[in-house]
């Protein structure tokens, strides 16, 4: 059986220290009922991607449900690190596809500023590493960990910090005309070769935010789709896959494992040999900016080593070769955990559907778009395959 | 499409501060795999059960994939709470039954010992309840929030401190003989009565205990599992529910709303309509002995108000009129919060396969039993069916 999205909404993201994470979650979930014109009473099933830590509720997802008045329906909190929206998808797919339910909900919120500027958040995104050996023993943040792979990939490769900015250029140019988008400025070069540095390489612009958000879809199954909307955009594959969290247990720091084997399973399962020539657009997980150069080699878009020459041409804007992040990427349209993975397919399915403002449109001729969705350092990988067409 | 469990393992529950979560959850998933005859490269999905913020890893799944050897094998966390590893159960029936893994593994696990006797436990399982409103501003513990319930039942209908006193001797005495259960001693009466209160009217031998331990399961789809076992147990159906954390929106406190959902759910695709006569056995979530006694009401094995009478005429030991926890249930067997779920499903597996040692082992009839799976006061609900006979 397949299943498919016949709904998605979003918050707008940014700094929201008004808002709980019941009434986040809420707005998204409202706005993805009223785009698949469903009702709470349709919804058999909710997954709830949350990585909280930051959050004063321990158990989110019953405060959820409650608020938005969607007891005594059934589900579970998933989490899958910064890949935690994509598990969410998974999860209600496969309540939909094992026949639990024939509408399920996907729900992903997170709220992080109120930690935001103490030193507890420092510590709670460096457990996005292997946090008793790498943070606890050795001291390496979450910044430190991309920053090494940034290092690593310019020795071996010789790309520069200004092929790193090109991508913070780019997405900003997109977040720019991308109003759910927390930074909607167009940058320079020069922007993110002045900003400090994070953790070097690796500067301020080449990082993504803190952010507070929330994004939904709402899957239903094949019988039901075709009847509730006439353009349902099919989940055609998801690959899933881990990788040692201990940097010590990788095979090189210029590649994400778990990445490779998601990809080989999403591609392998939609029948794509040749990414490029077979994808309208993809939604990449650059939480910073070498991350998306990496996922171009990792994804197939680009031959090892050649990420970087993908980013110095601008092939990856519309027009070019495949764009990618067409809605500002984590970069420029914020980065709220849990919500990431699930802001990517609201993103994708408007794409397909081809809702998007003018100039961020990207042309659809093979009607299928990838979302890629990285948990910690590539602990957890999701590459999602939508399709305008049934499988 | 059906699912089937193969496999179970789980380690001797207990207080454990030698070995970390990994290690738990590996010594349970090893035994599990070797139960079913097959080897970690069989499997295709893990959801891992965990609730957490007493362990150091923040993102578990990883450190546990890799210590176990199961990279790169994909996998989400899932948390329902106290209900976590049934959602776990959930969560890897869903995945075998979509056909998006041939073989999973449900996994759950839990490290406490590590925070007891600090304040900081009393607030974790505080939030076990509605944190903001009910722990925060009211000061609501997790203990004093069944202590209404046994407050609310005993007024309403006349149960007395002996017949919650019942429950604990019953669990106890099968405790006894369960040699992976935390307390192996029987206890009397007197020995409950003369404990220490910790929310009148409940007292110590009322409370389950705080645990170290991991429970697994290997469930796989129709074609395999015939093929591997000659005795499969079918998942023949899982009621799932949520319910308001908020104990103001409840309609009372008598019963517990999700529970008779999902039990409503459970019962009904599993075509049960007289419950007693129709299971073996029942696993119910005895986090305190109250807790036993709503459960036997609202699961439907006696009338409203009646629960308390098949305590005190000891109808739920072997040879009543329907036994329950047969492992010596939450309260003697132990309560790793995400493991519990599983460690049920591990007994009712036993149970239905006779594998139980003499003394334990209930007489199997029907083919099926019952597991009964709270998170905190009701938040969420799971309830399982397991069968000897494909659906």
């Amino acid at each position: 059986m397949t299943a498919a999205i016949i709904g998605v909404g979003m918050t707008r993201f940014g700094r929201d220290l008004e808002h709980q994470l019941p009434e986040l979650a809420f707005k998204a979930i409202d706005e993805a009922l009223r785009d698949a014109g469903v009702s709470k009473e349709d919804i058999g099933f909710i997954a709830f991607g949350n990585v909280g830590g930051w959050s004063g509720e321990f158990f989110p997802l019953p405060i959820v449900c409650e608020y938005a008045g969607l007891n005594p329906r059934g589900g579970m909190r998933v989490e899958a690190a910064c890949a935690s929206g994509s598990a969410a998808l998974a999860a209600a797919c496969m309540a939909v596809e094992s026949g639990y339910a024939d509408i399920a909900l996907a729900v992903g919120a997170e709220r992080m500023n109120e930690l935001a500027s103490t030193p507890a958040i420092v510590e709670l995104l460096g457990r996005g590493g292997n946090f008793f050996w790498e943070f606890e023993m050795l001291g390496l943040t979450f910044p430190a960990y991309y920053a090494l792979f940034a290092r690593a990939y310019m020795d071996e490769y010789g790309a520069t910090e200004e092929d790193l900015a090109k991508i913070a250029v780019k997405n900003h140019y997109y977040g720019s005309m991308n109003p759910k988008a927390q930074f909607q400025k167009k940058i320079t070069i020069e922007d993110v070769l002045n900003s400090r540095y994070v953790a070097w390489p690796l500067k301020l612009y080449d990082c993504s935010p803190i952010t507070d958000g929330a994004a939904a879809a709402v899957v239903a199954s094949e019988r039901i789709a075709s009847r509730l909307t006439d353009t349902p955009i099919w989940v055609k594959s998801q690959g899933i896959a881990t990788a040692p969290a201990n940097l010590t247990m990788r095979r090189d720091l210029l590649s994400i494992e778990s990445v490779v084997e998601a990809a080989r399973q999403a591609y392998r399962k939609a029948r794509i040999e040749d990414p490029v020539r077979s994808l309208d657009l993809a939604l990449v997980h650059d939480c910073f900016t070498i991350a998306e150069i990496i996922a171009y080699e990792d994804l197939g878009f680009a031959r090892r080593g050649g990420g970087y020459l993908l980013a110095r041409e601008e092939q990856t804007y519309i027009g070019g070769l495949i764009p990618v992040n067409t809605d500002g990427g984590l970069k420029a349209k914020g980065h709220p955990i849990a919500a990431s993975g699930l802001a990517m397919i609201y993103e994708a399915v408007k794409q397909l559907r081809q809702e998007v403002d003018r100039g961020r449109q990207a042309p659809i001729k093979h009607g299928q778009a990838l979302i890629h969705n990285v948990g910690g350092t590539g602990h957890f990988a999701y590459v999602t395959i939508l399709s305008l067409e049934k499988p």
